[in-house]
């Protein structure tokens, strides 16, 4: 069994709102975007923002089905990347949770939301190794 | 900016429970685990399986603020490795939403959720190229 997730799918109110998130603030390149939908080729797989209503539509489920909560990470290079970025996203119709700190296992790490609450942890973490490709390897 | 995803965080109410679904189902190794979460080194980034109370205290969140709908995708090699994977993880204590079928942009593919409200997409896709280490690449 190959341990591989192709795709995270986030669901989205506004596209357009969206975009100015990951593209303008986040700094991301889009791969393919519609009316719906704007596809990132990522580290090894692909992020998808998908109006909410079309993805709950896909899986076939209802309000009252929603899952346990998540999180995403995005690792930066050195520690002092890790505030400038929280602050550039937050500033971006993003929102501001846990100010960055030091975990006890070590690091330096903080939590903005999305425009559209999906958690995004911004992390410096030594122990963890991430190549030129951006392929993360979980490091202790 | 690299276009990354370090870690991807589900909270989950049974570290038991969870883990029957990801390692004796899924198939899946652990690449570290204690009493409170499992990390599983992925392909090119790291899934965490982590207790939702201890997730959401990290998070400095609470309950009355969490993120729209999100889901995974798992996409297999060929497209009758589909339908198998849905009924073992839906008997593994999943939750089957949406049997197989073809979408309007071809492929096959259905959604189960993990025993914790998670969905997945089982998935094949002929137009996506996935190498040797899990890694995918976005196609059309």
């Amino acid at each position: 069994m190959q341990q591989q997730i192709s795709v995270i799918t986030l669901g989205i109110a506004d596209l357009t709102r969206s975009r100015r998130f990951y593209i303008d603030r986040f700094g991301w390149s889009p791969v393919f975007e519609n009316k719906e939908i704007i596809f990132y080729q990522m580290n090894g797989l692909v992020l998808g923002t998908w109006l909410e209503k079309d993805l709950m539509k896909d899986m076939n489920r209802h309000s009252d089905g929603l899952a346990s909560a998540h999180a995403l990470a995005h690792n930066v290079a050195r520690k002092e990347d890790v505030e400038p970025l929280m602050q550039r996203l937050n500033n971006a119709g993003g929102k501001m949770l846990r100010p960055a700190d030091t975990p006890v296992h070590g690091g330096f790490r903080g939590y903005v939301a999305d425009p559209d609450g999906h958690a995004w942890e911004i992390a410096w973490n030594a122990a963890w190794t991430i190549d030129e490709h951006g392929h993360v390897t979980f490091g202790l």
